[in-house]
């Protein structure tokens, strides 16, 4: 299976339902706002997961469509408040939220998805007991995006995090809105309870491995493919498994110093910054993060083996590997 | 009924149910926050109707008292976002979110309040019929509350806005969230659609008169007991019915450029703000403003005729004329 070629054909069909429940109203520049970030495209893994994941489970996806806007209104939602907090100007090319409309419409209009997103939920056609299950899932999930995005924002003014901490705050960061999206989905396709439990860890650990390896690229990457400056994660002092890892495996005073002397180096140079990544490959902390990330790939994988082989099985087998393969 | 002392009441009830949702977990500055506000107290109208209309319509006010909760925790979170985007520093005696805790926990603590809300309301204990309803009604709540923010942000830099854009503001930046806990309330209480209905436009229309109230002591409230320097609304060039009704009534262009140059004069000495307000006496916009809203409390309350008389009914009509009767 051509998983990007899959991705991009689930993407496309979602586009027309995710730009179809925001009207026009007054005032119109919070509509314009609101629908600026889920209208702009990105790869829209969770919502293809929320439909892959009910189908999976021999559901009827047409019922599990505007679960899949929800979750992608709440991670646009998420977005536009977590671009305003962290500063960042650009997103996918475009001018983030609060640098077009100004600080207030960026809040208002994140609050704004978010509420539309439950309207949505409270609208599925699905049983009373499948919503409460939604509900509780999706809620429990927006809570833990709350924490993990403070984690990481306390996180930046700590000398230091270990390792397990930085899994816990990617896995609230990232991991938990893609398995409210994949629980929801098999939830709505009629899982049992235990079919549900297995389909959430899987997005769970897919979830850490999608973050352990875009923290890769964030170092490693292709500028070209990435479009971010590889060494701006080391630049801005960016926690990473490979950081975690260098700081526990290098004895070396020197070596750490002189790795410490680019890290949070905001105008440090390339050829400070190929140097702190030779000493990550050095100290086999590049290696140890791709072994981990791959340990995370497996064990999602794993979580399926209690499905029927289907093609959005492999889908979503295809979409965890895909998190390690991609070079973007 | 001494609608102070029953609403005081009601608050010491809702308390205890208020202060218990929210659990001690990592990170602990954003779970300090999120219960900063809730947890401060208030006068509690908005939960306090919940359970008021539940029993009003002969429910059982325990099955309310969780969405009472949940309709003070989505207050609270636009209160947070709100002082933010304002740049309020100050709220009910204390420093508001983002002063004391920064703005990317201000703005976290209000996403997080607002997905409690959500998980509580997943967590009712009604039919499947009844939280689609609440749902509804909620989350097209929280989004008009959105929309009637924006509506205050915009109006700030406009030279004039016309009285019923100001009542569409005030209806949807107010009254919505009024509404959305009344109607709840009665859904859960098992009232009619008719009934629902009818006590989700006493909300309404007792909203408006409140913030049409709220903008009356703005200008000619007793410092002493609002707390807030009672020129201020004129001095920050607030709109109010009062402002709209003067532009449209004062003919003589020598007075209105009087007023008009201390509107929005942000150091207008305590002699200018007494002129201005001698000013909207002299041409009735302070008398139409009261009579106005006058309308609305009576509007109000004769929603309330479908119902049988009861301790509750009876206080959602005095605290509908309380609405208009305070001095703070």
């Amino acid at each position: 299976m051509d998983v990007k070629q899959k991705l991009k054909e689930m993407s496309a069909e979602l586009d027309g339902p995710i730009k179809s429940y925001i009207e026009n109203e007054e005032p119109s520049n919070l509509i314009e706002a609101t629908r600026q970030y889920p209208y702009a495209g990105g790869k829209r893994m969770r919502p293809s997961m929320v439909v892959a994941a009910c189908r999976a489970v021999g559901g009827d996806a047409s019922k599990a469509v505007p679960m899949a806007v929800a979750i992608e209104y709440i991670h646009n939602f998420t977005l536009i408040h977590d671009d305003l907090m962290d500063g960042d100007e650009m997103r996918r090319g475009m001018k983030t939220s609060h640098v077009v409309y100004g600080m207030p419409t960026a809040i208002l209009a994140g609050d704004a998805l978010f509420a539309k997103a439950y309207q949505i939920i409270g609208d599925l056609d699905i049983p009373a007991d499948q919503m409460r299950k939604v509900m509780s899932v999706t809620s429990k999930a927006v809570w833990d995006l709350a924490r993990g995005q403070q984690m990481d924002v306390n996180n930046e003014s700590k000398d230091f995090i270990p390792l397990d901490y930085y899994i816990e705050t990617i896995r609230l960061k990232t991991s938990v809105l893609f398995a409210a999206g994949a629980a929801s989905g098999a939830i709505i396709g009629g899982a049992s309870d235990e079919v549900v439990k297995a389909i959430q860890n899987y997005a769970l650990s897919m979830g850490v491995a999608f973050q352990m390896y875009d923290d890769i690229l964030g170092v490693y990457g292709d500028p070209a493919k990435t479009g971010k400056s590889a060494g701006n994660d080391i630049r801005k002092g960016k926690y990473t498994v490979m950081i975690c890892h260098a700081h526990d495996t290098i004895k070396d005073k020197a070596v750490w110093d002189e790795f410490m002397k680019v890290f949070r180096k905001i105008d440090a140079t390339d050829a400070e910054i190929e140097t702190a990544r030779k000493i990550l490959k050095d100290c086999g902390s590049y290696d140890y993060a791709i072994e981990l990330a791959d340990r995370y790939t497996n064990e999602a994988i794993a979580c399926l083996d209690c499905l029927k082989d289907s093609e959005d099985k492999e889908f979503m087998v295809e979409l965890a590997k895909f998190a390690m393969a991609r070079d973007v």
